[in-house]
């Protein structure tokens, strides 16, 4: 439903005076193209076509897919730009690592505002999760899996995303208290063990 | 938004032809006030007189206001009344015995569909937000933080309800593989020491 209402609202802009009615069209094209297809399924190509522009032009303003994707989706960042540097250092404090740099990411009001977007969507419209599955699991799970290089890294990069939507969810979005007014340092220190032990930790005693 | 269309589609439903009919009028007052003012501030008093009822009608078909609330919410179960048994054994095996409740429990398709449709409200709609969040710091932070005892029970109990709506969207409503699919028993297995930790555990190391 929301599909539609989107591409109904997003022709409108048709026209393009200069580069950023451009981008703007290929951003909802891109936008149109993923809910309606999802992330795999929706070639640059057929974006292209739909915004009215040559290919060569998402690379000139997005660079890549997974850019592209980056931007339709309103995140605030790219998770696949971030996570190799976090988790390249030592891993005996990469919980802590990307806990403090999720929460306090998170404390800039934009761009948890922007985040908390996205998690609310996801939870509510069944093709904004579909689109952010695929990319989730193909540029953010398996790079990050690669990383760890173990056999059991993507279920391990799962339960990492569990935690730290559910953090957004009940921090930012439902704002439980004390959650939501607890300093951020003290936030990212409670939920660093169990980041850490999801990464590189014993997942289960002894599993059967 | 939401809350004016509900209310409008219930009030089609205000002859009450009997037992069936009374139940249904305090449950669609009882969603519309609590979504327009929040768990804490419907009184019953006024769900009654909206549903156009006698007050006991509400003990009759619901009993407390925490079970009306559950009903409303169209919550699978009311944490307040199994959350107690939970916690009463032994504290070494407390993320065991709370992991493996949760994850047998939400394997039953209709139960985790009534979980996510909450999880899915809770995020799209500030006003379902508002009510969870009153009732879960009023009837489940509380009384789990007076089991606990502990000066930092209320941010423990926020702690462990992020890992558990944060399961819920990974594995149900967002889907990543292969969380989405792994057994019930691997699943609460790798979870089981992040309840435990923040249930009882060392919440960070040396707190400033």
């Amino acid at each position: 439903m929301s599909t539609s209402r989107q591409g109904a609202r997003e022709k409108r802009t048709g026209r393009r005076p200069g580069a950023s009615g451009t981008r703007e069209a290929i951003l909802a094209a891109a936008k149109r193209q993923f809910a309606e297809f999802g992330y795999d399924r929706a070639p640059l190509r057929a974006i292209a076509a739909e915004a009215g522009v040559d290919q060569k032009l998402i690379a000139h303003f997005f660079g890549s897919k997974q850019q592209l994707f980056v931007a339709a989706a309103g995140l605030p960042l790219n998770p696949a730009e971030v996570l190799p540097t976090i988790l390249a250092g030592d891993r005996a404090t990469l919980g802590d690592r990307l806990a403090g740099f999720l929460v306090s990411f998170l404390e800039q009001p934009e761009l948890h505002q922007r985040v908390t977007g996205v998690v609310r969507a996801a939870a509510s419209e069944p093709a904004v999760a579909l689109m952010l599955r695929e990319f989730l699991v193909g540029e953010v799970v398996a790079p990050v899996a690669d990383l760890l290089g173990t056999d059991d890294a993507h279920f391990r990069a799962n339960l990492v995303g569990s935690q730290i939507v559910g953090l957004v969810m009940a921090r930012y979005v439902v704002a439980l208290e004390p959650l939501a007014s607890m300093p951020p340092a003290a936030v990212a220190a409670a939920v660093a063990p169990t980041l850490e032990r999801y990464l590189v930790g014993q997942l289960a005693p002894a599993a059967r």
